[in-house]
């Protein structure tokens, strides 16, 4: 796919031009709105930023973006239309029309509606058997969810090949079978919007009494699990029938403003079970609490990174476990225990692992704290003197996780007035086993002159007393090494 | 709060069984269930599991669990008691009356109840006043929600003493001022949940698929951010009165099963956009815009470290962009221009330069494309081999600043079967002077095994055929060099 067009640029279809740029696809739009370039480029300039904190991995050059005057020239000569016009079908079917007659018999046509059938919307199309519904979620670019739906006339290789767009963009369609108002999830977000808006006019809750209901509760859940495999755990070892058991004699009672509900017959019970028992795919209820339970601590713990809803609430909870830890001045026979950290998730790479350049970072938060150990202090800092990095000898010798605790110990090999040489290794936390090294050389700089300098006597005598106690230390192995192939045998 | 009774030991009850006794509470539970301790004793298994996980502040010593015979044995000497029998008022009401009669006047009753309301289940207990609806969300020891309800005759020092309490536990209390069947959360996930139901029963979608609607969309919003904010920021500059104005007449639209809606009238519409307002608290579309996608962000970035869901699919596609890309044959004689890059603003640290760390990322994205470059693309790592990075050399010798453009080239000095040396300058694009180097050993890992293996023929074919051509560039000065003091003078 190198070419898409794009009818609507709203907030929508500005989501959609940032997924397929970012994507390396090139974009022509068409939107009538004289404000429309700018507010697509707000959009992608947001998508752009997310983006460059989603992944490590290398981005694609970005799609060339085209703003064109007319409907017809946002689908000539592209492989894919996406239609996102407001959500009105006299112009829907219109715009959809208008393309259709331009182009090429195999070019796939979706629709970003939100819950208008397609049948209806094909009706006026040029060769309709290629157009779906393709209805995303906003922000589109973050958001992988995408609902395929055909109508009656959609021929099933379109849904196909739709679906192969989306994928291609990290998106999951969910391929629907039946055409029907508001599809599956805008039913589901528009019965619980409805009940919403219930509540609000009845003055039973705010706004914000609301959404703190969903964010805190319910919300990090669906975030992982929807509403059936949810309950499947609350169940307990039973699971499903023990569930329906449980709570189906709710649904009689007034707990939403509408009581209308299916009758819980045998037959419907059986297919919920049924259904269930295929989604769950033999994992037993211990283990789908686990895998529950770990999906929550991740969310929460990257909410705290955000500071945000039910992480700020994590962090406030973890300070008040914090008491007051009494500095004990540490063994100067030993090499220094100066920093530790939790290897976050947003550091783990696509194997996996701990990024490269995130032991980097970790050793530098060591080296800070080896400074600000010998008296380098923001007031230090801002007399316009610190010490820099000129070299790093970097070993990796193990695997950390995301989630593992490390600590890293720091040894000072040598220094004179101007330089500073140190070796750290990094640890999980108890273990002597490193995970990595790294040999640092740092050069004292007056940072206003922009060059090397000695560094003041105060810091020079407790870097002096450090070295004096790290001489009775075992010199690393791993000390002085320079990179090289061996001997050929 | 040293010590809390329990009345009740199900799924619910072991929760806060688990969330009081890891935050150092005592604990008395009650539950006629003879298997209640062995299940009780499962959940604080998951619960101790999770909270390994969680946090890295020091935990308090566990609380101790006693399990005691009757109810009024559960409600003696405590300072607490939480019911949480079986959805059934009158179990619930002869339990809270039963203790309500031995524990001192002062001791404040909570109920876990679903939606039953609190002035019924108080009714029969001695001193009323101090009972209130605490209400939590499974699994009780992650989930931070817990509404805080009471009835005609609670007072409302019970109802900040039992807001105490949840706070003390690391919980998020919900005040709510009318009492209702179902309370907010409940009424909204009901109304979700017979939605999802009726779409079941009338075949639309399976459990799986309803499931994925949510937790590939809105679910992952909704870990942070409620509906309301949600469509706040989907109104896009113009804010809830815009988001209304569209979505609004979606309301009469047969949208979900039961279309009975509060009428949307001018009073409404001012009552919504002024909580909502009140809700952004002065924050822009912008702002929220942001916040909703860093926090979408880390939640992703969250479910890619337990390979779950939407964290899938995110992997999947990071996979996806490490596939060869088209590239002109560069030429051999020359170290390879495989990379280049602009620095972000958020790679820039305290000093206004690149950060030392995303030296180390720039240059294992130019390790990267050396390495798609002799053929190690996603098909090789899905079949269980790459070269893992063992060692790095880096050397500063200038500085990068926010936008620089900047290119890696890149020179291959050494291999053998398992081996790959290289070394790498980092250049403003154009400029011969570098800003820094990296000289870096590879080894070939067979991924499944975990061990080093040797590379595919093809790959050390491609890798043989750069080492011949850059065997005639000079070898870099920087390269074979080790960290260490000067000679002293």
């Amino acid at each position: 796919m190198t070419e898409v067009g794009l009818l609507g640029g709203g907030v929508i279809g500005g989501g959609w031009a940032a997924r397929f740029v970012l994507n390396g696809v090139d974009v022509r739009i068409f939107d009538p709105d004289p404000e429309a370039p700018r507010k697509v480029g707000e959009v992608i300039d947001n998508a752009r930023r997310a983006f460059r904190k989603l992944t490590l991995a290398p981005l694609p050059a970005e799609g060339r973006l085209t703003f064109v005057p007319t409907p017809e020239e946002a689908a000539e000569s592209v492989e894919f239309v996406q239609e996102s016009a407001p959500e009105r079908e006299d112009v829907k079917r219109g715009l959809l029309a208008a393309a259709s007659r331009v182009a090429g018999a195999d070019v796939v046509f979706a629709s970003s509606t939100s819950g208008l059938l397609p049948s209806r919307l094909q009706a006026d199309m040029r060769h309709p058997e290629r157009m779906t519904i393709g209805h995303p979620f906003n922000p589109v670019y973050l958001l992988p969810l995408v609902e395929v739906c055909g109508g009656e006339r959609t021929s099933p290789e379109t849904l196909e090949r739709a679906a192969e767009v989306y994928r291609a963009l990290g998106m999951q369609p969910l391929r629907l079978d039946r055409e029907i108002d508001g599809f599956v999830a805008d039913r589901l977000l528009e019965a619980l919007w409805r009940e919403a808006l219930w509540l609000v006019a009845d003055d039973v809750a705010t706004v914000e009494q609301i959404d703190d209901a969903i964010r805190y509760g319910a919300g990090l859940r669906w975030s992982c699990m929807g509403t059936f495999l949810i309950y499947r755990i609350g169940g307990g070892e039973a699971g499903m029938r023990q569930f329906m058991a449980q709570f189906g004699p709710a649904l009689q009672w007034p707990w939403s403003k509408l009581t209308d509900v299916p009758e819980l017959t045998d037959e419907l019970l059986e297919k919920l079970v049924a259904q269930s028992d295929a989604q769950a795919a033999g994992r037993s209820i211990r283990e789908l609490e686990q895998q529950r339970d770990d999906c929550l601590v991740s969310v929460l713990q990257a909410l705290r990174t955000q500071r945000y809803g039910a992480g700020a609430l994590l962090e406030e909870w973890e300070r008040r476990l914090l008491r007051p830890v009494e500095e004990r001045e540490p063994d100067p026979t030993q090499p220094l225990h100066l920093h530790t950290v939790r290897v976050p998730p947003e550091w783990i790479d696509y194997n996996g692992h701990l990024h490269e350049s995130r032991y980097l970072q970790v050793f530098n938060d060591a080296t800070d704290a080896l400074l600000r150990f010998v008296g380098v202090d923001a007031d230090y800092l801002a007399a316009g003197a610190s010490y820099f990095t000129v070299e790093t000898h970097l070993s990796h010798l193990g695997q950390a996780v995301a989630g593992d605790s490390l600590e890293v110990r720091t040894q000072v090999l040598g220094f004179d007035a101007k330089r500073l040489h140190a070796f750290h290794s990094l640890h999980r936390t108890g273990d002597d086993q490193p995970l990595a090294t790294a040999e640092q050389m740092y050069l004292h700089v007056d940072t206003s002159a922009g060059r090397a300098s000695p560094a003041r006597d105060d810091v020079l005598a407790r870097v002096a007393a450090l070295a004096e106690a790290h001489a009775n230390l075992s010199r690393p192995e791993r000390a002085g090494r320079s990179i090289g192939m061996p001997a050929r045998a």
